[in-house]
């Protein structure tokens, strides 16, 4: 086990009723507060109503900002800069998905400083505080609800690049499963695969002699796509949305990776099919994570057998790699269950732009920590997911 | 899954060089700072003289307060208070194991009362704030690093009570595996069984669909019995150190029973064994945990079905209670394995007071959730103790 530092403050609350909590979660310090979400699903649901009744009742003026697209962009994010600081905004309300809280939290960071908020993530200049923020999660994906972790889109060459500091970890996340029962098929499963991409880019590690987080990974695997399978039978389950809501949070909340090197390559390539064609962050994953295992596992086989057999019960076969690639397979036969696409061809996303992908991926660099990944590595991966 | 609130601040700082951490993370504003520890073991070890050169270093006054005993005495905690009172002092740093932290705990509600602290036991006083303080945990068992309890003994009475309050959970606390390799290998498996404690108070319930956290308990009590074996084959094995240190956190951190009812009545139970015969508690645990299953399983077969098989790999028997019997008793073969004491008999402890000890446990009224047990109930399972 690798030393560490872990802090997240992030209160959460939980439940059906958790809604009703905002008003004592948000305090008393706010007369002026920014209302950032997405589209019109939160004005449907009545959510928006609910907060707007809530903030108006404790005399906070509200500013908002809406149209945050998935895959937040910039442009979006400097504009709710300048209200913020034109306004002189203390606090900033995410209501929705992980593209609203991510480009709020940006926001936050942006706020804070005189230059263009963009210096942060060329490391131009370093984050050194946020405004702080609070979530309604309705969502449940990416656990930005508790990570100090922000992705936006610089539409400016279609760069998505992401930070990370402890500071921008919400004060507050909101979790209502209920708020969930509603979410269109499709959405609620790119969701699953975000949430399982997340343990899966710490479950694979070099780093021995991890036994506590590699429980806590497998068992938060096979509890999400156990509740993946309950939800496909029957959508308004409200546990099976509860399970996989707190899950999500768990997910990314950093406590699976404490003392453990991290891989992320996955993500990096994902981001860039992304950045080009707009595919949903699940989507890309699930297109991804099975290459990707196929490309690195003989990196660590034993790694790959530990998965077979810890989340999917495997049992041993003729040799480890036929057991490690009988978990990759079974993983893959769960993404194909969940209805998700696991290759460019069954997404319609085109191939052949494999060179450039991998080039912005790597940016000349190496990327990924359990199989060191360069440019080429990239491009032989991009293959098997054609 | 039930509804929750959680919140834990605690900054975790664990490794090999953690002690280094201090000097940054108590920070620049507190002047003077009480020193809270036991007995000589720190002196001894030099993690006290090195504690005192960060403090001095920067410049801080310190006052001292050591001799906590096991199971921290009120007399102490009022003595502290006393002290923190007089000197203004802004902040406790209890440098040792849950003895030393429960007693800074509890003297840090006590200087934010004008009364004496014993009233926030018997509920004549609510806890509003706490004074902050800071954990360096030489012993992993209680969690009471970065958990919101603290127990203490009032001499008065013998009375062992408890608080619960978020305010009380350290600002921080420093892990480092290394401090532990000489613990004394009763100490190291009393702590071992107090943390599987803490594990099993939350994982048995009636709360129904609590698959993650059904889940990372099953983790949790899995990794600290494995590396429970590792160190009684190596003692100075870092890396079981290390699993079983964060696992002691991970116990009792408030994340193992989100949204879960929680049991707690073998540590009522407990404690009233330590309170009469000051037997350590780990040993008061790993007598009464035993026969606590024994007499409730019935309650919810289901539950200890499911222990028996994802905790100790029990293949189904003819009947549930077959299934169930076999995991208790393997949990019974693994208190042996570790040395520790099933019975008041193996523990030298008289058996002529389970009225008395029942009545205390229960004060007329309903301890535990799983099954709801009675003074009756209490004599029983000390019955089954004997």
């Amino acid at each position: 086990m690798n030393s560490f530092f872990y802090y997240n403050p992030t209160k959460i609350e939980f439940g059906k009723d958790s809604v009703e909590q905002l008003s004592k979660l948000i305090g008393d310090n706010h007369k002026k507060v920014l209302l950032h979400y997405g589209g019109g699903s939160i004005k449907r649901s009545g959510l928006y109503d609910k907060v707007i009744k809530i903030l108006e009742d404790k005399e906070i003026e509200v500013f908002e900002l809406g149209k945050v697209e998935p895959n937040p962009k910039l442009t979006l994010v400097r504009e709710g800069i300048e209200i913020c600081k034109k306004e002189n905004i203390s606090f900033i309300l995410a209501v929705g998905g992980g593209s609203v809280i991510d480009s709020a939290k940006v926001m936050a960071v942006g706020v804070e400083y005189e230059g263009d908020v963009w210096d942060y993530f060329t490391g131009k200049a370093d984050i050194e505080s946020a405004l702080p923020l609070g979530v309604v999660l309705t969502i449940p994906a990416t656990g930005s609800e508790s990570s100090p972790n922000a992705i936006v889109t610089n539409e400016d060459g279609m760069l998505k690049m992401g930070i990370e500091h402890d500071s921008i970890r919400p004060e507050f996340a909101i979790l209502n499963p209920k708020l969930t029962l509603t979410l269109p098929t499709k959405q609620t499963f790119a969701g699953v695969v975000d949430i399982i991409s997340h343990v899966h880019e710490r479950y694979f590690t070099n780093t021995e002699r991890v036994e506590l987080t590699d429980g806590l990974c497998e068992s938060t695997i096979r509890t999400v796509m156990n509740n993946g399978y309950k939800l496909k039978k029957d959508p308004m389950d409200y546990h099976a949305r509860a399970e996989i809501m707190l899950s999500g949070t768990m997910a990314h909340s950093g406590i699976l990776g404490l003392g453990r090197e991290e891989d992320w390559g996955s993500h990096r390539i994902a981001h860039e099919m992304t950045a080009l064609y707009g595919t949903t962050h699940g989507q890309t994953l699930s297109i991804v994570l099975p290459a990707w295992m196929k490309y690195v596992y003989k990196a660590n086989v034993d790694k790959f057998v530990q998965f077979a057999k810890n989340v999917f019960h495997v049992e041993d076969m003729e040799t480890p790699e036929e057991t490690a690639l009988e978990g990759i397979k079974r993983f893959e036969k769960f993404l194909k269950d969940m209805d998700m696409p696991i290759s460019f061809t069954e997404a319609n996303i085109p191939t052949d732009e494999f060179e450039l992908m991998a080039e912005k991926a790597s940016k000349g660099d190496i990327v990924g920590k359990f199989k060191k990944l360069d440019k080429k590595d990239i491009v032989n991966i991009l293959e098997l997911c054609k």
